[in-house]
């Protein structure tokens, strides 16, 4: 399918435009209608993800002990039993006692977060981030 | 003085345009500007908190028990010591038990961080949370 | 009513409870029970809000254009239709552009989020915070 | 080296201590020390960002487009000119548009943020997000 863009007019007042233009020429960016529309994405994602209806992407990352009596084992059959909600899931040793899995999932918000709470409350689970993105369907 | 305002234009894909004004009308706005801008402006002020070389404005908002031994002469003296700092504040009963205080402040990041974090460890106050705004000027 | 305490043991790893009491004391705590309480109350509060079933405390905080044509009048007039909510209000002059204004509300976290959403939407308010909080009944 | 753990006691409203038993069940948690534990990790783990003297993990999760010019391997070289920084990358085809990539790092916070913030601004990379973790030396 062909994709329309639209350009439409905005207006700011110089000094707002001027710190804008300052701010985002520091993080990198070259033009500032990239800025804005990374701007709008965020919040549309983040809306996305509070009304909770349709399908999401969400990253998962955790910490946990390597020396956890059978949490290994654990989170393998964990993450096969929701192998619907689970595209992916990357190991990283970070030294003697612990490791790093960041899992890739898609489904509904709670859903995702069911899973990130359930892998929390593991024993040997010592730190978990929820990542919040999106499928690219309709908002990208 | 006169401010100026700056007209621009920026480009979008239809798709995430028709999500993004359906989203702007929900939450009321009757104009795509006006939402633009308030992205911006949510941006640059979130970095000048990060930066902490400019002033900003700060709303410390808190929840203590009235029954704590001395902790409200204590809570006076405290923002008479950071007099230069705090603007107002506003004091609620929420029930037998418990006061809100809500203290306006201005200074540089770091400063109201430091009050805060400051009121939080007091014994007696309960939760705390920090607004962090801006003076307004430059960046609105 | 008499409160009743209890008192039970936690254990912890001696290198992470070095770092916790290091970090504690560096933010003006005398005491890990009551650095532990906070975290305890910050984690169950922030639960009432998004469960959003019982009454909680929300601070608004908003700059707005002193300039922007009946804006004023329209903030008194939104704030009067929702008295019910709105507990007080602060208001501060910041410069001969800008006013801050921090309301303290009273509800269901929706009906402040939905208060916070349109005041955001007029036209001539140039950023607002909402900070969550809570009534103290129960989890204090 | 073995690692010692200690033991200690809080006390705590009944209250207090009934909503958090009541809520951390709900999560999944069998044991209210592991509970605890969590909480003060996320907050050590939050403080190492916050004052970004030691080495961290972060995870950057960003959707792009597929179709954006030479973004692909422009992504790639930028990756190998920093894999100093990066321990790992997951890629997954998100639809015919977009792709999904996962970038696993290690660094101090300011660097990890550098390479997020530059990734953000390439053309055709539409939402990013960092997820904030640790290496697990001395906090965990």
């Amino acid at each position: 399918m062909k994709e329309k863009v639209i350009r439409f007019g905005i207006s700011l007042n110089d000094k707002l435009l001027s710190s804008f233009d300052k701010t985002i020429s520091s993080e990198g960016y070259t033009n500032r209608s990239e800025a804005i529309r990374d701007l709008i994405r965020e919040k549309l994602i983040s809306k996305e993800w509070i009304k909770g209806k349709r399908e999401v992407v969400g990253v998962i990352t955790f910490v946990y002990s390597h020396h956890a009596r059978e949490l290994d084992s654990h989170l393998i059959n964990f993450q096969h039993h929701n192998y619907k909600l689970i595209i992916s899931s990357t190991h990283i040793h970070l030294n003697e006692e612990n490791c790093l899995e960041v899992i890739i999932s898609r489904g509904k918000p709670q859903e995702i977060q069911k899973i990130a709470d359930l892998i929390k409350s593991f024993r040997g689970v010592k730190h978990i981030t929820l990542s919040m993105t999106t499928t690219g369907e309709n908002i990208l």
